[in-house]
């Protein structure tokens, strides 16, 4: 893609009212743009950082062999009446033809569980574990920090199913390493620890995964030792770590980037989805739900991955593979050469200074800048940046797709 | 995959409010499972012909330079009452916390104008298209039909924006090409016509897409001899072949899966969104639009492709490649050597009776279905079946990946 003809241009100004890192940044960078509080547009470059994170995430959810499904954002009140949660304040309301009461979910087991229980009748149906990565809606208070909290967001949500809580809790497990797998591809494996949380009424602990990072909206206390946490909800009934027992627990700022919940029967109880098992007895279905926000991850990375002048985005998540700078009228052969290679590359084609481009390469924050120049061909052939790194170096031409290739695999 | 594992069986029962024919076959066959009326989840069948269908428009779109974004569903009415659609009987109203007065978008002129418009301001940034794939509500007085009529439902859109008519005109045409290439890879080429249509106050025609079936909710006059259309709309003022001049022109049933429009100057009027031409002159911006459904494709494709006994689905767009029935407790050792060879197949494992298992075959409707068995392994090989052909044909072990790899290319 060439810079010029990019829909989306960098903006040094930014509305005033962006709180947050990741909002200024995404917006003046180009990636998205407010359409009113908590509600975004995603622009090319916003929506190419989206779909890799959801094709991450989809992937390892079909590892763990969740099936992909899509289910509504409407639905009738009535299934929110049957579980009591109608009154959620975050739940959108309206009206459909003939006076009918709809709600916007912003969240699906009032949705799955009648859904799956039309189709999981014997114990030989069980485990079941489904999927989608889909729009949710939230009528939140105070929509804030960009793409954190969201009146209109996306999310994937997966749904378990079991004949007992001891299968319950082995495929938690399952989905807990699958998690991190996802945060480790993303590239904030290294910061995202779990972090315990109320179970509810039926378990001990739920699970959320938190990212550590100073302008995180969260407080969590965190283990020195075992890298796991507790979180603010709990953190007054259950002052150790719950692995090691450790009480030297630090209060650390995070972001939440996905949580686990055994609902156990919280669900198929409000609806009645019994299975007969292999006995012929009637017993009531166990759930599980496992929440994970692209769109909330996206903007987490930015809030962790940034520095003074822009975005630096992990590599599997990068918009773009390369950023190409052309100077002096260069620029037009190596970008059709890369893209014959099948590189990913922006090519910034303007004639404006090399200076505004060095800078909107940077805000913008693709992993690997070139720059082809009469100067860098002087000194041999082309230069080439991380945009992680201060120094760049000059590769000849003959070196640098397997560079390149290197560098992403 | 296994169909012993996969979410959603077929059903011999139907809820009785099925309406047509695409609600029928694809809920008996669990492609699809209804919410509320005129609102759908799609099961793993229905999701992976969906996602078929949208990848083949996105290719095509991008093709003609379409670069993809993501609106919002959610927006504030505030838009709708600028142009004056606020009154638009299909809008669902919702109120925001702060009683702030949200609408969700039922096609987004109101969202993309605006947004567009924040980044271009010279005749340099012009043309350009952006389309999204994107969940639409319609608040239908009466949603019916299953797929083609829905009050949620899957829409890609796509919008032009141009210097002038004569760039609009031509832009128009090559979008008109695309959408036949569309329906022609989604397998029903042959059967979709160009409908001329009413172009409202500003250009003399808009076109709809007809795909002729006999169960079409819509009466089309066809002109035999240019396979043009026109619509009942217009056939009053219209009464010859808009190409041919013909009046012969024969009334049809179709059902629309596409309609392209020249918007002209209707929504940058009332957004006031000009550019500056080459001589630094303000001037108003033209625009098109150009919408296609495929979750209506989807509806439309079973209407047409189906028999007595379940759907044929195209090639392109089938759920798997293969519908592999094992008898006899055999077919896991040829379902995994296909696997290895990355055929895409759902192999029918279940210890039911052979007569249960090719039902569901029809009734699902992949190209190609295989069945082994003692009695096809004393034949020399494995049974090889067309969905679309009564007659089948032994085919060895060995020759058996190249015939199915030759049937897909």
């Amino acid at each position: 893609m060439k810079y010029s003809q990019l829909f989306g241009k960098t903006s040094k100004t930014v509305a005033s009212d962006a709180d947050s890192i990741n909002a200024k940044l995404l917006t003046q960078a180009a990636f998205i743009q407010k359409q009113i509080s908590g509600v975004y547009n995603y622009l090319p470059l916003g929506l190419r950082v989206l779909t890799k994170i959801q094709n991450i995430i989809r992937e390892e959810m079909n590892k763990i062999d969740g099936q992909e499904i899509l289910m509504p954002a409407m639905t009738q009140e009535e299934s929110w009446i049957t579980t009591g949660r109608n009154t959620m304040e975050v739940l959108f309301h309206l009206k459909g033809q003939g006076d009918t009461n709809l709600v916007l979910n912003p969240t699906h087991e009032e949705v799955v569980t009648p859904l799956v229980q039309k189709y999981v009748f014997s114990y030989r149906d069980l485990p079941l574990a489904v999927y989608q990565i889909q729009t949710k809606f939230r009528n939140e208070a105070r929509a804030k920090s960009g793409l954190l909290r969201g009146r209109e967001f996306n999310m994937k949500d997966l749904y378990s199913f079991h004949i007992d809580e001891t299968d319950l809790n082995r495929y938690y497990e399952i989905v807990k390493q699958a998690y991190f797998k996802i945060y480790e591809r993303i590239g904030i494996g290294q910061e995202t620890v779990l972090t315990f949380a109320s179970g509810g009424n039926f378990s001990q602990f739920s699970h959320e995964f938190q990212t550590l990072n100073e302008g995180g909206e969260d407080t969590i206390y965190l283990c020195p030792i075992c890298r796991v946490a507790v979180n603010k909800e709990i953190i007054d009934t259950q002052k150790t770590c719950p692995e090691c027992g450790s009480d030297k627990l630090e209060a650390v700022k995070a972001t939440e980037v996905g949580n686990i919940f055994k609902l156990r029967t919280k669900f198929s109880e409000a609806f009645k989805f019994y299975y007969s098992d292999s006995q012929g007895q009637k017993k009531i279905v166990e759930m599980g739900c496992y929440g994970m926000g692209p769109s909330r991850v996206m903007g987490t990375v930015v809030e962790l991955r940034h520095d003074d002048v822009g975005i630096i985005w992990p590599k599997n998540i990068a918009p773009y593979q390369i950023h190409l700078i052309g100077l002096d009228g260069l620029g037009e052969d190596l970008y059709q050469e890369l893209l014959s290679k099948n590189v990913d590359v922006i090519f910034d084609d303007r004639e404006i200074s090399a200076g505004a481009k060095f800078a909107d390469a940077d805000l913008i924050g693709i992993p690997i800048r070139l720059v082809i120049s009469q100067r860098s061909q002087e000194k041999g052939g082309i230069e080439f940046k991380l945009r992680s790194e201060k120094e760049s170096e000059i590769i000849e031409a003959k070196d640098l797709v397997s560079k390149i290739i290197k560098f992403y695999n």
